[in-house]
């Protein structure tokens, strides 16, 4: 896979980081509610309350600021403190984690999440860049798993012979799977389900497990 | 849920239904390369061999046409005699149904699909219209597994206690959650993972399962 190397960040001033901050923000929350496409560069200037010129001086481009909203969206997940992910290196943990993400999509009537599935589902297909750093942000994702069932392997708790890469990208793929569907079907029931199986598939595979 | 009802599609002759056909077909392989936003209706007509006219004769909407592919996705994976879906209605063909679905992916190297779940990636959070289509395409398409899933309990092989329910919709946001995952990550890794784990939930539920 191709791998696009990040640009280096300028270094910025704590007040031109926090308008750089605010402008990230504005725009998630519009491409939350109207999507990529239905979100202009005039509109993010204006939710966020910045000049164009402040703006241009950020991001040169609408691509240059959606990359900024996918690498935002990536580390919030990855965030140390961020409540819905510490360490996910226990069975309750994990369960913590998906009861965190089924939550978050009751509190939100299951709708207005810009994630990086949400993401994923309407500018891989067509930008090239934008897939790889979406692709990028889920493997840091799918990284943090891996981490967590390792510990649990290596605390014995996991049997030796699972494939933690196997866990990882199917407990990843239900977490998207399931929002996908909770979010098209204003349900919440298909993350839940997807959630149980996801997490019973690895309970299967610990060390006291029967079968 | 609020269900939008599908307008009656008027009668059509042989030679107009061809031709109906043909510009969806168009409108489905532009919208899998470009994604919807990236599909004007002007590119669709060119792309079907159609005047403008003709096209209007049948869509009088961008929105009109989204709709019937939309209909059209959802429709062609219920097919019988879709090689895909025959009766899910026991694990060899679930199986065999999910093998189907990750041979898909090596073929087209995990690029250019449009299925429900990439247009209700893009869709979904902006169109209230689209997203219940597609929400309506992916009960259609749950109940199916369900009725496989029920056939199975009747006869047995399922226990009797297994949540019918939780097992469909967790076949199903696995199926989204993996090709998500494998298009954006341009892997096949992410489908057969989430296709093992849902399988392997179902079959924790067999009357010969251990535990």
């Amino acid at each position: 896979m191709t791998v696009t190397e990040e640009p280096k960040p300028r270094r910025l001033t704590p007040k031109g980081r926090a308008t750089r901050d605010r402008i990230v923000e504005a725009a998630t929350e519009l491409i939350a509610r109207n999507g990529v496409a239905g979100t202009g560069i005039e509109d993010v200037r204006a939710a966020a309350g910045v000049s164009g010129s402040q703006l241009y001086h950020y991001f040169d481009s609408k691509q240059a600021l959606i990359r900024a909203v996918i690498t935002r969206q990536a580390d919030s997940v990855l965030q140390p403190g961020e409540p819905r992910v510490t360490a996910l290196d226990s069975f309750e943990a994990l369960r913590a984690w998906a009861d965190a993400a089924i939550e978050r999509q009751v509190e939100t009537g299951c709708r207005g999440d810009c994630n990086l599935g949400s993401l994923a589902g309407e500018l891989s297909v067509r930008d090239e860049e934008s897939r790889s750093d979406i692709a990028n942000g889920f493997l840091r994702w799918k990284d943090l798993v891996l981490d967590g069932l390792r510990a649990m392997r290596d605390r014995g708790e996991l049997r030796a012979d699972a494939d933690l890469e196997e866990l990882a990208l199917s407990l990843l793929s239900a977490l998207q799977g399931g929002v996908l569907l909770s979010q098209t079907m204003l349900q919440v029931r298909p993350l839940e389900a997807s959630m149980n199986a996801a997490l019973a598939y690895i309970h299967s595979f610990a060390v006291d497990a029967v079968g």
